[in-house]
């Protein structure tokens, strides 16, 4: 039995559709900060008996169930690597609010890949842990690393992986993840992509300048400007949102509470304090913030909506392998 | 004196962005339907004194004010136009809430161009009474024709104005006109609509769109389809708030309450009804519906949202003078 915990991430410059969804390979490189709080763990243990004789086994929220397609998809790919033709029993907790857009697929096959990888006698790099968590899903290739990470979109399987930008994190940077809404998502975020991909008119323009945005966003990260990091990371979060916004038939991940928490960030910037949003395919935003200021603007999000939930999240480390 | 009432419209294919700031040229033809709830009525009349000798009144909201650049502008021409050097006095009353995307400078410049031009002794025909309605504000063009109007975009001042594409209208579309918010928007459409022009990456994928959408939006119309006219034209209406949304920095003119409404129209369609949303620059979302569904719908909005105001529109007439 081979234990692993990898953290969430929440990406600045977001992944949003993929070139080809077989190999999992996205148009454009993102580029997320790992967040300390939310986190997967996850066991493996490849047991004495055939896949031929035993089907996988997989415990999840207190019960035995079938593992998915895309567990399937990482654990034969081990399997494959490690020369391997044992039933494997996956044992997961998450401890992130499942499908509410704080990405635990991210978390959860970083997990999976590093703990199932080693259970089968693997000893992979980031690298190959990246490439093969990014099978299970997408964002989860930036779970693999800590602090701010690229995930280098690539053009097939072997060269689309995640790279370390910075770790530790030497500056201030905090992450206040609010939660509006813990429903799982209506639209999975790998339906909604492909549907921006396929049907907004405005997709091509999204690759562009998300891609454009790259650069601007490494050099705000090399200087520690927390202030540029939010406002740069605001502007292409809103930007993937225009793109499910723009598709034929339109949708969006935002909840009335998300254009609320919206026009109280716009609010307290004009009160002098640097403050941004982000979010991924659900409703919850992420406020990036300086640690510095997390009390005046939790206390300013309490007064205006006093049922409001976060929690504070500083970056977090690599995925790690636990007793 | 001479007084002419003009309707607002709302536009089904939108409006978004000047090619010429100065001429007044859109970048993409438009559609819109005049609405019969909404209108304002102005009047207009040349005193003895010279407009060196006495500045133009404007009585506007129970008050005497200085006429708006955009008034100033219209009464310019049409002083040019009829040869006429004379002080206008300018009495207006506007039938709709002011700045709440409601569209009032639509009705507003309709009414002045038209009360203008007759009380300078000048017989425009729609053509150039929608052109020169257009100087004041771009959408006022439309508000000139009665029914379906189509805005074409032109290339300079005389080729740039809105024509009939169906007045009277023989089936019974409906436009029900929410109002969530009264409150004077905060970005101006023209604001608005320039900063998405200059500072959005999607917006050439915008005009190219909307562009696009014309001949299906025109066939909708000529076939009474009003299901498809609802589907075309929320899907226009969304692509033309994701320039906003994409914009840098980006802002949006929906409030949390546009969508929890576009949530509910979205759960009405589920059972079974037609009903599709719009919405120009500002919170307040038009329905678009067959008549005989105005009860079904308007019951479940009430429902949901017990507050909530609205309005039930049928197609509108062209400007006309009264007496």
């Amino acid at each position: 039995m081979t234990k692993a915990r990898a953290y969430t991430n929440i990406a600045l410059i977001k992944y949003w559709g993929k070139r080809s969804i077989t190999e999992m390979i996205p148009y454009n490189n993102s580029i997320s900060l790992t967040l300390d709080q939310f986190y997967t763990e996850t066991s493996v243990t490849f047991t004495e008996a055939t896949t031929q004789q035993k089907p996988d086994q997989f415990y999840f929220q207190g019960q035995w169930q079938a593992p998915t397609n895309k567990m399937t998809r990482v654990l034969t790919r081990i399997r494959q690597m490690a020369g391997l033709n044992r039933q494997a029993i996956i044992k997961s907790e998450n401890f992130v609010p499942t499908s509410a857009g704080l990405a635990s697929s991210a978390s959860a096959f970083a997990a999976l890949a590093t703990a199932g990888s080693r259970a089968a006698g693997l000893n992979l790099s980031s690298r190959e842990l990246s490439i093969l968590a990014r099978h299970g899903s997408g964002s989860a290739s930036r779970s693999v690393l800590g602090g701010f990470v690229e995930w280098q979109a690539g053009t097939d399987d072997q060269s689309s992986y995640a790279q370390s930008l910075l770790d530790p994190v030497p500056f201030p940077i905090v992450v206040i993840a609010l939660v509006v809404n813990t429903a799982p998502k209506k639209i999975l975020s790998t339906a909604g992509m492909q549907h921006s991909v396929e049907h907004s008119p405005f997709y091509p323009a999204w690759v562009k300048t998300a891609t454009a945005a790259l650069a601007p966003m490494r050099a705000a990260i090399a200087q520690g400007d927390i202030e540029q990091i939010g406002k740069l990371g605001e502007t292409n979060a809103m930007q993937m949102h225009a793109t499910t916004l723009s598709a034929n038939p339109p949708f969006t991940y935002f909840a009335p509470e998300t254009l609320q928490i919206w026009q109280l960030v716009q609010e307290i910037r004009t009160k002098g304090l640097s403050c941004y949003l982000t979010l991924d395919a659900g409703p919850n935003p992420k406020l990036i913030c300086a640690k510095q200021d997390v009390a005046s603007i939790t206390t300013q999000l309490h007064q205006a909506l006093p049922k409001l939930a976060w929690t504070v999240c500083q970056p977090g480390p690599a995925v790690q392998i636990i007793d």
